[in-house]
């Protein structure tokens, strides 16, 4: 007879607009679990251990009417996104008990997952394991995908990096680094600030809130210009950008973390630039580089190891905190990788 | 004794805001050029036959206050711009007298040409002349070279043009044509939108003046979406557009005509669809694929002589009616091709 436990679980209430509130989700003890896993399935039920706050699930918590590319939430169940998690029981040849996998698993304290390739095992257990929802997880594989294949960087250039001390911005601005760049980054507090300037080693930064000109503390942290910017706010800093970019710079789009939240995002008016200077603005999901995911995961492990990438992770503990702490994130409140510890190892 | 001329020319008389006028140039007929270029220099003396009106030309009647890609007109000077003309003298060891040319050249009857690596040698005299301003010259180059090297075009993909009777809208469709793709273009007019599905070969066309909801144009034109955009106007159009396009989806960025007269661009809302679809949004000058200009004027030519190429021109005679010609690019005022007649082989 296989063990029950009841399962705390973050159920998503209803398509929002607007900012998201604690509110807008709900974190429920209702359900039981069985540890086990009914016979003639292929699922792998986990222990979620850590889950990731990402500002790209707000996209996912407004309602799009057409086949969307990043699924929207369901209403009345539980929220999902990247986490790491232990295998309890498993009717998958791929995963045993005891197995340490990262992927796409629910806020909830057990989740049977009945699709597991969106899973993958851990395999480097000589570094932090809630590294694998950040540096070694999915935004670690965004920063790497999305800095060397659409930025194509060549040493020397001049990389400008926003929400530079995020899960995605702080490892963006070290692969810079590591490539030869000279790398300035932009967030939202003096403290934020000196993180990116003495933790992660770039050459500038500046706190966006502080600058009345965006414009003019571009010119001043880039007076040759920008040859990639590295794209996670959108909005206004999007136009001051395209203004300094240089002939033949790169854009990569990977969020638009000042947009999320409002009924129709800002127009952006500098586009002209695009011609002009010849610049490729490209967009791009982390899904289109799962490929590359063994040997990101190779080479970033190495550079973790060796002290050559340092990472910094915001915790919270107890799915009873992760509404306010995923909500947390469109008001700055996170420094370095927000996530929720669901349970220790 | 070398002949002396008048030299009616167009000059640029200061920089502008909003739409251009034709007052914004002045036709003028005080200056004489001697028909013999003096000794000890490398320039050449064209005489001027035609002479192209681009959109881009709006650009460089604004002053900007950055070293530009697209040099600004100089106030008190000539218009500058693609031209077709005949060598009268030459000091250059690659041009000799009588030798047809295109490339930039002034707005007037005889330019000396003090930097001749802007032109090169007509090499097919069995097209029509006035073709090298147009299908053979610098449209024909930007349609060849920016739908086949930034669009990265595939058969049976889906394609769709803007401005596109214009002077590189309708090389681009037909470009696609001829490499299998599904085609619609807009424009401005009845007529425009016949000669796109009738002289050009689209597969569909609309008149957006009269579409009260380019969104819902564009679903009915592409229920699949959109593959490819050759982008010409900007603002509400390339909102529109974006919301229609494909996963992986490509933009040129050509052109944004109707942007050009405004104290501010429009601002471009959709641009989170670049994340979402993970698609590539390129601008470029035709200067970046000169390199490319013999490979497609080869290639051009033939299929303009082989018949599965057509070209509209819209001609007008005589420097006194080219500010007009020029300024009703803006109205939409041209079908096809605009250029001015300077003086008949």
């Amino acid at each position: 007879m296989a063990e029950v436990r009841a399962n705390k679980k973050v159920v998503f209430k209803d398509f929002i607009t607007g900012f998201p509130k604690e509110s807008d989700m709900e974190v429920v003890t209702t359900d039981k679990v069985r540890l086990k896993i009914p016979e003639g399935s292929t699922a792998v039920l986990l222990k979620n251990l850590y889950l990731s706050c990402d500002p790209y699930m707000r996209w996912r918590m407004t309602m799009h009417d057409e086949p969307p590319c990043i699924p929207d939430f369901v209403p009345g169940s539980v929220v999902t996104g990247d986490g790491v998690g232990e295998v309890v029981d498993s009717s998958n040849p791929d995963f045993k008990v005891g197995d340490l996998v990262r992927g796409i698993t629910g806020w909830e304290e057990y989740s049977l997952i009945t699709a597991p390739k969106m899973l993958s095992k851990i395999r480097y257990t000589d570094v932090p394991l809630s590294y694998y929802t950040g540096v070694l997880g999915m935004p670690g594989l965004t920063a790497y995908a999305g800095f060397h294949e659409i930025c194509s960087p060549k040493n020397g250039e001049y990389v400008f990096v926003s929400a530079a001390s995020g899960a995605v911005g702080q490892l963006v601005g070290q692969f810079a680094k590591l490539m030869g760049c000279y790398v300035v980054g932009s967030a939202g507090s003096d403290e934020k600030v000196n993180l990116l300037k003495n933790k992660f080693g770039f050459d500038e930064a500046f706190n966006y809130k502080e600058e009345p000109d965006l414009n003019a503390a571009l010119k001043r942290s880039f007076p040759e210009g920008i040859d990639i910017y590295f794209e996670n706010v959108g909005g206004p800093m999007l136009d001051a950008v395209l203004s300094n970019m240089r002939k033949h710079g790169r854009i990569a789009m990977c969020g638009m973390i000042s947009q999320y939240n409002l009924d129709k995002p800002e127009g952006v008016h500098n586009l002209f630039y695009l011609i002009a200077k010849s610049i490729r603005m490209e967009g791009f999901l982390v899904s289109d580089f799962i490929h590359k995911y063994p040997q990101f995961e190779e080479i970033t492990a190495q550079y973790v190891k060796d002290g050559k990438i340092n990472y910094v992770e915001d915790k919270v503990v107890g799915l009873e905190n992760a509404p306010a702490a995923l909500v947390g994130l469109f008001a700055g409140h996170n420094v370095g990788r927000q996530l929720v510890v669901v349970s220790h190892e």
